[in-house]
């Protein structure tokens, strides 16, 4: 049994999406078992899971404003302080949150805690691609510094991830970088170009660039974490724009566009749909001992149930561990 | 008489787009005299002008896949080259080019040469909003690394361009970080954000996200020109994912979306022309003696037009001088 620990109280839908999207996991999965932290009154409400699936009762919750280390330190009994702790204890196997992710990258370093051979665990989420497969991406904000260390044992850990959890064997590992030859980049990417280039056991594909992310030119990206931060904000922020236009374009044209808006309804929803990544789970704050997992804060039922079929396959394929062995042998060569 | 020297073989609609584009900007424009460098036959196939436009003719020229600094060094008749030399030499006020972005880079600082206060020169580009007012934004990947006082140079030229050139009083200058709070980043982020905020000169409003780009947040957005670079490229690939997604859903639709589709094709294209930034003009880089331009490699007689028009604004404002003056002054209080 797969024991997940879901902080019921974070997220702008908490805790309705979060409790939601448990009942429909809990039905399909009938090896996990779920332990939701928060209002006990509230989540009530919205439980109808009566299996595998338990409530532990707290009051307190850190808000989406909150300062992350002052508030993990402050606020003891908050529903994510108490999902991490529940991790750290061996009650629970991993956690899942929809709230402020300052607060979660810090709950997962000082409470679930670091896997030693780990200088710095990295965020990573997939992100969608135009033939629907996605590609993952990380550090993507967990770190606003790096080193070429850093960033290769991100592509051991992203490796193992897309081979284990998406399923894709030998995966394209690529350096994000301003140019695709060899000699581009600052000193930390030609550094860590040579790491990558060195090691055998990784499949690398060479630089990428940002401009090529969307046509899937590799399977893992590595990048910094400032970098990795300000691609994923201008992916967000320029598709948000466009949708915008869009929208402004269609409802303020004239009878021919909005009879062409009308019959196009559902075509456009769909376009939106391709483009929603929530759909392959949420982002993973990969190096520590348990999966930590962070889904967006507008979360909905789906993607909060997406999220646990992600978390239960990482479970399943034991993928955090597996990348230890592979990290640690990396180590002892040193 | 401004003079301005023209690479005519640069870019993927070479000689045409560039030579249209001249014959406009002559009969628009009384006070210009442009110098067009490249094939005399092909040129002549396209010129109308027959005022203030001359020709000198060349063979050689640059290819985009040429090795940019070793592409100036031995092609001493290329096209770029000559333009550059006409600039350094005092025959022309300032050039522009379609051609290979990396050379252009080389000839600005081999040939034209830069401005004794600026360590740097920085690639700038004005960006479109949502609101069609647009911002500036540098360094966009002259560079691959930079410093605080790079960056602190780039806010100074960035907020002189915006005020001279697109007439924006007291342009707001943004710091491109990680989150919005004064503490945010890394070293480099941390140190600009004290020195642009200890410059009264400057309307400097803080730390800015990626994400708020489109929605105007800042008239002037400075960052290094790694991670403007990748900003760039990922606006890029993103809007053409986008788009490329749109159009798929459109034709791969049932026979109601055809007839919307059909319906909106024009709004369509409207909304793809809000977003195309060739209207004001090429990328400017930004630090040496005189205006350098690169106008997109695949530009068309009318984004040529607008980067002449833009050309013909910075010379008229005088506005490289106006920086260097408040430049030195900024070193002789060091």
């Amino acid at each position: 049994m797969k024991k997940i620990a879901v902080d019921a109280m974070g997220g702008d839908h908490a805790p309705q999406a979060l409790v939601e999207g448990v009942n429909q996991a809990i039905q399909e999965f009938k090896d996990i078992e779920v332990i939701l932290y928060g209002d006990e009154t509230k989540i009530k409400q919205y439980l109808t899971a009566t299996e595998r699936v338990s409530i532990v009762h707290t009051d307190e919750k850190i808000n989406s404003d909150d300062e992350p280390t002052r508030a993990i330190r402050r606020k003891k009994q908050a529903s994510m302080v108490l999902a991490a702790h529940a991790v750290k204890n061996g009650e629970a196997d991993a956690m899942l949150s929809a709230g402020n992710t300052g607060a979660l990258l810090a709950s997962g370093y000082f409470i679930v805690g670091r896997i030693k051979v780990i200088d710095r665990p990295g965020l990573m989420s997939t992100l969608p691609t135009l033939d629907g497969k996605g590609y993952d991406m990380l550090d993507l904000g967990a770190n606003a510094e790096n080193t070429p260390t850093h960033l290769h044992q991100y592509a051991i850990m992203g490796a193992y991830y897309a081979e284990n959890v998406r399923g894709i064997k030998r995966p394209r590992i690529g350096l994000l970088n301003n140019g695709t030859e060899e000699s581009k980049g600052d000193p930390l990417r030609k550094e860590t170009y040579q790491l990558l280039a060195a090691d055998s056991a990784l499949n690398f594909v060479g630089n990428v660039e940002a401009r090529d992310l969307m046509d899937g030119v590799a399977d893992v990206i590595v990048t910094d974490g400032f970098t990795g931060n300000a691609v994923l904000k201008t992916m967000e922020g320029t598709a948000l724009g466009l949708f915008k236009q869009l929208k402004r374009v269609l409802s303020g044209g004239g009878l021919k566009a909005k009879i062409g808006a009308f019959l196009l309804k559902n075509d456009l929803r769909g376009l939106k749909k391709t483009l929603d990544y929530s759909d392959v789970g949420g982002a993973v704050l990969f190096g520590l001992q348990a999966p930590v997992v962070k889904t967006h804060g507008s979360s909905d039922a789906k993607a909060v149930y997406s999220t646990i079929r992600q978390i239960r396959t990482m479970l399943e394929t034991d993928v955090i561990r597996k990348s230890v062995v592979e990290l640690s042998e990396l180590e002892e060569e040193k």
